[in-house]
């Protein structure tokens, strides 16, 4: 099996071109799984004839034990799955994937014949959350969504940060693919940014009304005209996945732009590669004065990891996503929340 | 002294609404701080020549005890602070916003005798760490600044559900901000949008070329053109502030539109007024079968705080944002992350 994550600024069409890559994958025979990890779950709804499918929190939530609509079966068998996201101005908005993922393995929902996985993820924000779908054991290979707009290329540039920080300089990125807006000079725009981080456009996605026809019809273009321009733009990022599954896909690694190539990007200047400094080394403990940074778990739980001559053990809530961490599977994690 | 927020989506242009809107006040003798809560810290450059400063995130990281330019005087004695935000994939990115909520009250940065102070806030993902200006002891009055693309009203909403959460039917919504982009019909759309939720458009940002000439030079158009539309136009945001120091100011409950609602307005059809739920109530604890949702130890103590006939010591990290949270200041907490 593979698994692909779709990342993009939210707006960007990042949920149409997924269910796209899905339909097709399924439509040459392969078994595909789409999970949608943005709150706004519309994921998967063009696969589903237009409708929203019950989210995995939301399952959760309502303590009924029969699953529902929470895992659906959509146009060309692809099993659809949406996480949906907590309650606006309540705790962690990445949360909803990481609990979506361990219900998922829990309740084995993804069959083992499974042949690619699509994670069609927010990146406005890539906080750790939002970073899970980035971790090696999920993602082998990450699409980037944007525009020429600069916020896209932002949160792309934001994107590539995340996946160095997991990554290094191990290949894991395929490419960009441009959903065009029509901005004038958008192409040039992208691909100056493109040349910068040194990833190849994979695929331009035209202006086309054939989206919102297909849209307003709950499908994906690629159903409803396959031998659409919008239908072949989606069809090479397809051959990519597929290339994946036989090897022969082309991988490139991470190499975001810092603050000043950014700066020189959003001038449509051309800007030199990108220069940002690795993931901060590890080191024994915070400095004097320094506070923990980012979620108290997380950086504890990264501290303590850094602890080389010592047993170390962690304790804190279950549900934190540091237990998820592959890295830290060797401290153990319970629950403190319990009546006393 | 009066404290207001100003939400709105990434690239939205809330931080040039924001530092005109402080630059106006500070020019009318009102003592001004203003706090930049976005991971992308460039909230204040407009106030300090074009120049940006060092983050608090990135000055707690450098182990310095000096404060540098972490407070910086701008334009008209406008004090300026940049949260920051943590590496892109690594722990909560609206960490950046609590740490230096803390760091500021522990550091007695903003002066006492401050007037007014402008928060200019993320409103992509309201998660628990971007809500924190949303609480009572921060925000007095909150803006959102949209335009007529469908996924700032989205973002917008999602904002007024964070405000519901905290405040249920308690008004402290300023009103909208439109902020032009020049799409046909966008006043129409939003106002649409503002009638649904019951909220007035506050004022207009007219597209200039004012706005890229003075961004620029670095300064505010406020500073570059005080005669102009632009200016004028947040002059309206100004005086509603100055009403609010003088007690004047009317303010709104947050109304947010469910799903059904959003999807009308979405397709510029008229939208009933909002009919979201509210907060969920306080239980004893998770139900059978049911994860603690969102962010792990925010939901542990909620969970405990749930329970009103027992004693609850809960045992976490001192970093994490419960401790924050004014309503459970009665519980112990306590940093695990220790050599053991």
């Amino acid at each position: 099996m593979k698994q692909i994550a779709i990342y993009g600024k939210g707006g960007i069409g990042k949920s149409t071109i997924s269910a796209n890559i899905s339909y097709q994958l399924a439509g040459s025979g392969l078994k595909v799984a789409q999970i949608g990890c943005d709150p706004k779950h519309d994921s998967t709804r063009l696969l589903l004839g237009g409708k929203a499918q019950t989210t995995v929190l939301d399952h959760m939530g309502s303590g009924i034990k029969d699953l529902g609509d929470t895992v659906s079966v959509g146009s060309n068998g692809v099993i659809c799955i949406e996480t949906g996201g907590p309650e606006p101005g309540v705790g962690c908005a990445g949360r909803g994937i990481l609990t979506a993922f361990n219900f998922m393995e829990a309740n084995d929902v993804v069959p083992d014949d499974t042949d690619v996985m699509v994670y069609d993820v927010l990146g406005d924000v890539v906080c750790g959350g939002f970073a899970v779908p980035l971790r090696r054991k999920y993602a082998d290979a990450v699409f980037i969504v944007t525009s020429g707009e600069f916020m896209s290329l932002y949160a792309a540039n934001n994107v590539l940060k995340g996946i160095r920080n997991f990554d290094g300089d191990g290949r894991r990125v395929a490419g960009l693919i441009l959903n065009r807006r029509g901005n004038e000079g958008e192409i040039e725009y992208v691909q100056n940014f493109a040349d910068a981080v040194g990833l190849p456009v994979v695929t331009v996605i035209p202006r086309s009304g054939d989206f919102a026809e297909a849209e307003s019809k709950g499908i994906t273009v690629s159903e409803m005209a396959p031998d659409s321009e919008a239908a072949a733009a989606v069809s090479k990022i397809t051959r990519i996945v597929k290339g994946l599954l036989s090897g022969k896909a082309e991988l490139y690694p991470a190499r975001p732009l810092d603050d000043d190539g950014l700066d020189l990007v959003a001038k449509g200047k051309k800007a030199v590669r990108g220069s940002v400094s690795r993931a901060r080394p590890r080191k024994l403990a915070t400095g004097e004065g320094e506070a923990l940074r980012s979620c108290g778990a997380v950086m504890s739980v990264y501290c303590c990891a850094g602890i080389e001559d010592a047993d170390v053990v962690v304790h804190g809530p279950r549900s934190c996503h540091c237990y998820f961490s592959g890295g830290y599977d060797s401290f153990i994690i319970f629950t403190t929340a319990s009546r006393t």
